[in-house]
C-alpha cells in the first residue's frame, strides 16, 4: 500500500517560539497520523514572509512558492487556524488567497494542481467560532481543488466569553481527542483511494 | 422622555410549552429592558403558522402579518435564535425571508417600514456558533432596515462538543448577564434617539 | 462497475408547480449525471410536511422519514438551495437540522448512516451569495457525514442588486454549465471509490 | 450643527499606486460624504506595515497605532474590502484582529474607545460574496464597539464566474450609486445623533 505524507500549516498570529494553541492541536493531528504510518511536517506561516496577493509567486522575498511546493507534494494537507472575532485568522485567509491561483493552474484534463490532496482543518479559539471557521475553510479549500472527507475537522473552544486557551488545558479533552482520531481515519482513507485513483478530469477541457 | 416598547421573537424549533433556552435568555433581556422602563412582549415563532415566502402576506392561514405588525410597532426588536449545525435556526432564517419584503416597502422618502426600529439578538447553543449567528442576523436585519448598536447581542454557548443547554444551568453566567445589560443600555440609547430623530430619507427617491 | 444512484432535494420556498430556479439547475445536474449512467430523482422539500426538529422522526404527519430514506439510499446527494438575504433558504437549514440526528446514528464502527454518500450543492440567487451558501452547506453536510469532492458546487447569480432569475435566462451560461460538468465528474469519481471502499470506522468506538 | 469627519481604510491586497476597485468605491463614498459637508481621508492598509497581532501596538515598526488614532478620531469609519474566495480580504480581517484590543480599552463607564464612531462598509468583487463579507464586517465592527445604521453598505459584484472588476466599468452602476447615497444619508444621521448624545455607559462597570 502506498506510503502517504502530510503537511500541516499553522496560521497562528504569533511567531515561533511563542506558544501556539493551534500548533499544539496540529501536532496532535500529526502524532495521530504517524500512528497510522503517515509521515508529516509542520510550518508556522507567520515565521515566513508570505506576501499579500493572489498569484503563486509574488516576487522577491516571497516565501509562498516554497510552502506551496510542500502543500502540493503532500497527500494530506492540514490547515490549522485560530479564531479571531469569530473568523479564521487573517493568515488563514492569506493562505486561501494565495491558493486562488490554483483555479488557473490546471493540467490538460482540467484538473487543478491540488486535486490529488485531501484536506482537513484544526481550529482553536478561547470561546466560539469553530463551526464557522470550518465552513469558511472547507468551502475555500474545496473551491481550490482539495477533497473534504466527512468530519475532517478537530477543534477546541471554551464556553461563552471565557479566556482559557487550548494550550492552558492540563489535559486533552476527550471530545477533541476523539474528533482528531475520526478526522485522521477518514482523511487517510480518502487519501489512499485518491492516490491510487486520481480524479479523471476531462480530455475536452 | 418618550416611552419605548420592545418585541421579542423566539426562533426555537420547539413549540410551547416545551422549555426553550432561547426563550429563557429573551425573558432575561425583557426583564432588563423593564428595569429601564421599557415594556415588552414575546412570541415563539413555531407556535404560529408562518408560511415560507418572501412577501408580507402569504395568504390564507399565514400568521406573519400579525407578527409583522407587532415587530414594526415596537421601538426595539429582539430576535432570539438557537444555533443548529453552527447556523441560525431555520425559523430565524424564515423571519429574515419574510422581512425581505421590507426592501420594497418604503415611504415617499425611500425609508423602509423598519427604519424606526433598533434591533438586538439573543443567541444560545450548547457549544459553538454565537458569533457566526450574530453576523448572519446583524447583516440580515441591517439589510432590511434595522439599526444595530454596538454590542447588540447577548449569548451563551458551552465548551467544544458539550451537551449542556442554557436552561440546564443553575445560575446565569456573569458574562452573559453583563452582555445582556450592555446590549440593553446601548439599544435603549439608540432607540430613544431615533424615536425623536427619524432617519431623514431622500425626497428625490 | 457498480451502478450509482442520485437523489436531489430542492429547498425552494415555492411549492410545485410554481417555477423554481433551483429546480432548473438541479435538473441540469441530474441530466449530466444521467449522461454518465447515474440514475436519479428529485423532490421539492416545500411540497412535503417536514416538521421543525432535530430527530429523524418528529411524529405524526412528518414527511422527513421518507425523504431521509431516499437520501441515505442514494450514492450521491445533491442539495439545491436558493439564496435569500445572502443565506441558504430556511428550508435548506431545515434539512441540515433534521440531519443533525445523523450524529447519533452510527454503526458499531462509529460510522454515521451518511458515510456512504457523496454530496454536492446547486445554488441560485438573483445577485449574490453563492460562495457563502456553499460554505454553510459544505460544513453542515460534512459535519453530518457526507464527503465533499473538490468543486462539488454549481451555481448561478446575477450582478449586484439585479432582479433576473436563473429560470429567466434564455440559455444556460457556459460558466454554470462547465461548473455542473466538473461537479458531476468529481462526485461520480468519489462515489464509485466509496461504494467499493467504505470508510473503515473504528472497532473501538 | 457639529462638523463631522470620516476616515476610510482600503483593505485591497495591492499596494499603491496599483489601481484598486475598492479604492474607487471608497472614493465615491467620500465624495458623497463631502457633498453633505463631511470631510474625509483615505489610506490603503497594504501601504503600511500593520503587524499581525491583537494588541493596539505590536512594537517597533508597527504602523497600526497611527491608523488606529485616525480611525478613533473620526465620527465615521468606512472599511473597504475586496472579496477573495468569497471572504473578506486577509487585510480586512487583520484590521478586525487589531481592533480586538478595543474590547479591553474602556472608560470608567465601560464604553469602548470606538463607541463614538459609526461604521459603514464598501465591498467589491468580480462575482459574488458581498452579503457574506458585509455580515462578517458588521458583526466584527459591532463587537468592537461601532454602531451600524441600516443599509450601511455599498457594493458591486458581477455575475457568476465573471472576470470584470469594478474599476473596469465604464460608468458607475445606478444600483451601486443609490446604495452609496443611502448609506451616506443613514450614517451621517446616526453620527450626528451620537456626537451630541454619547452612549451612556454604566457607572457600576
Amino acid at each position: 500500500m502506498a506510503n502517504l505524507s502530510a503537511f500541516a500549516l499553522n496560521c497562528s498570529l504569533k511567531p515561533s517560539p511563542a506558544s501556539s494553541s493551534s500548533e499544539l492541536l496540529l501536532r496532535q493531528v500529526l502524532d495521530e497520523l504517524a500512528r497510522h504510518g503517515v509521515s508529516g511536517s509542520l510550518e508556522r506561516l507567520v515565521d515566513h514572509n508570505v506576501k499579500p496577493g493572489v498569484t503563486s509567486d509574488e516576487g522577491e522575498g516571497d516565501d509562498w512558492p516554497e510552502l506551496r511546493k510542500r502543500i502540493l507534494a503532500a497527500d494530506i494537507f492540514i490547515l490549522g487556524a485560530p479564531i479571531w472575532i469569530g473568523h479564521p485568522s487573517s493568515l488563514a485567509q492569506r493562505v486561501l488567497e494565495r491558493m486562488d491561483a490554483f483555479l488557473g493552474e490546471t493540467d490538460d484534463m482540467g484538473r487543478m494542481v491540488s486535486y490529488g490532496t485531501v484536506a482537513g482543518v484544526a481550529i482553536v479559539g478561547n470561546e466560539d467560532g469553530a463551526h464557522h471557521v470550518t465552513a469558511e475553510l472547507y468551502q475555500g479549500l474545496a473551491d481550490v481543488g482539495f477533497t473534504i472527507p466527512p468530519n475532517a475537522v478537530t477543534y477546541w473552544v471554551g464556553g461563552a466569553m471565557q479566556k482559557t486557551d487550548y494550550n492552558d488545558l492540563e489535559e486533552t479533552p476527550v471530545e477533541t481527542d476523539q474528533a482528531t482520531k475520526m478526522m485522521v481515519r477518514n482523511i487517510i482513507h480518502v487519501a489512499r483511494l485518491l492516490k491510487e485513483n486520481p480524479y479523471p478530469g476531462d480530455p475536452d477541457e
